[in-house]
């Protein structure tokens, strides 16, 4: 079949708006109408040039919200007209990381993914000339159609709104998941938050929905200020304007030192301090953020052999089939926020201005509606 | 009353054996006659001056057992004839640490402990002359008595023989409470462990208990090897013997990983590897070695973000008025064994010749026996 997409041709080039070809879902595959899809970080991390395994031509997404039209061989699982979202971090259920009570990196389908190709090796784009257009992160949300394997796809309700639900693909599941399933933040904890972009506000919506009595939101941004205390922030720290070191004056905010600290900056400096204001004897530092190629984590050891854990978390711990739809559940339910976060929508055409008010910071989230 | 004592009069000179005063128990506090005493690291740590925190003169020594002479008024929980364990981490059961599920680093009294002197700000040892001596870690078993506050001292079974269990004050929990308080190693685990001295050896055996189905011992000195096989060590890495890098090979001997690593060298490059050599995914690094002053751990954040746990413990994780005996326990029904690896006893008189064999590598464990 012929669909819409945008292609990202080559590291850092606008996204071409054009038709190409897609074959139909081989054995275990699924096609899926993208309805709708959120543009990440991750992307722009990737078309800028900047990702060491970025390859091109490739059709980047990977937040979307869509629906089943057709299922490949021995596909039990879904059907058409199902409601879906595609997952970059599958679930097979049958790996040893699935069957692991410690991780949600199922690796099932790893190496062809990291390839830009579905489980067989091939890829089921290619433009009008028919020259191969490759996959990312198993997802290609960025066209209007895509083909999944049928273990990346979390089957979710019907009356949920595409255009809302497809950030919890990455973004809310990736921050309430830091939450819920990483650190296990029991009620009452004191929790400081480094970033208060899309995943710091989620970070804050997790802690706020597992009852965290205090959440400290440290961003250099005052501007972040309002949308953070809406999702449940209850104090603001900017470094600048903290004339001792920032460390200390976190562990004396939070009586002590954090229970919980989370980075969603990718900033290496940012990881040290967030483990360093974690309360000694106890206190937990999750990094969510993206490092860039090469940058280097550290701190005395004395940090840990004191009692402070360092830990890390992918697509917030959650295992997608299972997680992605109860995170579903809880948005139909009012028990989290999605709404104010997704600042603006456009169609496809236009959504290389999703990645200028990105760049400008002018957005939490764009998400492109089909 | 007069005492025979190992004074430590200053950084890099031998003990000092003399006659030196010590008070009685004042409040809280118990007068215990110390049978016997390991010689650790740790105190030749202080001794060499390397110790930032050390002072002088000073009664070193904090791996002792002994029995309870006298107690100061409002002891309730020992009398005289009781033998005891000195714990140079207390169990105050009161302070919001032992009061937290997740640490054994009481505060009751540490910063009086830190200053060398007992929770009333005093020390209770002086010279002949009259010049006071300071305490060490809380404990100063390299005097024939000593004053310790209640809440540092576990009473042990009478049965147990002090030149054994002594051990448990400090080497034997530390390496085995890492497998069990901190790592919480499971049945069926594979693991490495960095450094085969006396910790690590312990680790071993705490693995062994555990239920490890790998025990991966790592050393550059083969000598090591027998004893460590006897605790348990299931395969031997010389890292000067792999041709290929060090992480790569341990993550292949181990089948992908490991389930939990212990570094027990001190050696920050070598913490580094343990982290690595851990399993993507599900894998914990312990630190149990102390680095030298300034020292720093560095990795990737990428490790911690595919799902690698980095944590640190100090006297295994042991909360030691209750864990101390359990241990003794084991000692005595033959669950872990403690007299291979005490290679050397000798006098308080001879105490310095316990230090020259450690600094020559010959012993696991000195014990002073008085």
């Amino acid at each position: 079949m012929r669909t819409r997409a945008a292609v990202a041709t080559q590291a850092g080039k606008p996204l071409e708006i054009m038709d190409v070809n897609l074959d139909g879902p081989r054995a275990g595959e699924v096609l899926v109408e993208i309805k709708a899809t959120g543009i990440c970080h991750t992307d722009e991390f990737t078309l800028s040039g900047a990702d060491p395994e970025g390859m091109f031509p490739a059709i980047l997404g990977h937040e979307g919200a869509g629906v089943v039209l057709e299922v490949g061989e021995g596909v039990t699982s879904l059907k058409p007209g199902d409601h879906v979202i595609p997952l970059y971090t599958p679930e097979c259920r049958e790996c040893d990381y699935c069957l692991h009570p410690k991780t949600n990196l199922c690796q099932a389908i790893r190496e062809t993914q990291g390839k830009g190709v579905m489980p067989d090796g091939t890829s089921r784009f290619s433009t009008l000339d028919g020259d191969p257009i490759l996959h990312y992160m198993g997802c290609s949300t960025f066209s209007n159609h895509t083909v999944l394997p049928e273990i990346a796809l979390a089957k979710i309700r019907e009356d949920a709104p595409f255009d809302k639900v497809c950030y919890i693909g990455c973004g809310v599941t990736t921050g309430i998941g830091a939450v819920i399933n990483t650190a296990k933040v029991e009620i009452g904890s004191r929790c400081v938050v480094f970033g208060l972009g899309g995943i710091g506000l989620n970070v804050i919506q997790g802690l706020r929905l597992a009852g965290a009595d205090q959440i400290v939101g440290v961003d250099l941004n005052p501007d972040k200020v309002p949308m953070a205390e809406k999702f449940g922030m209850t104090d603001f720290v900017n470094p600048n304007e903290v004339e001792s070191d920032l460390v200390p004056y976190l562990v004396n905010l939070t009586k002590g030192g954090a229970d919980y600290t989370f980075d969603a900056t990718g900033n290496v400096k940012v990881m040290r301090d967030a483990l360093e204001c974690a309360h000694k004897g106890w206190g937990e530092s999750i990094i969510i953020g993206v490092a860039p190629a090469g940058a280097e984590i550290a701190t005395r050891p004395f940090q840990l052999v004191t009692g402070r854990t360092w830990k890390g978390t992918a697509f917030g711990g959650a295992r997608g089939r299972t997680d992605v739809p109860k995170i579903v559940d809880w948005y139909m339910d009012g028990k989290i926020e999605i709404d104010p976060m997704i600042t603006h929508t456009m169609p496809l055409e236009d959504i290389n201005k999703g990645f200028d008010l990105m760049h400008a910071g002018e957005s939490i989230r764009s998400v492109v509606i089909y």
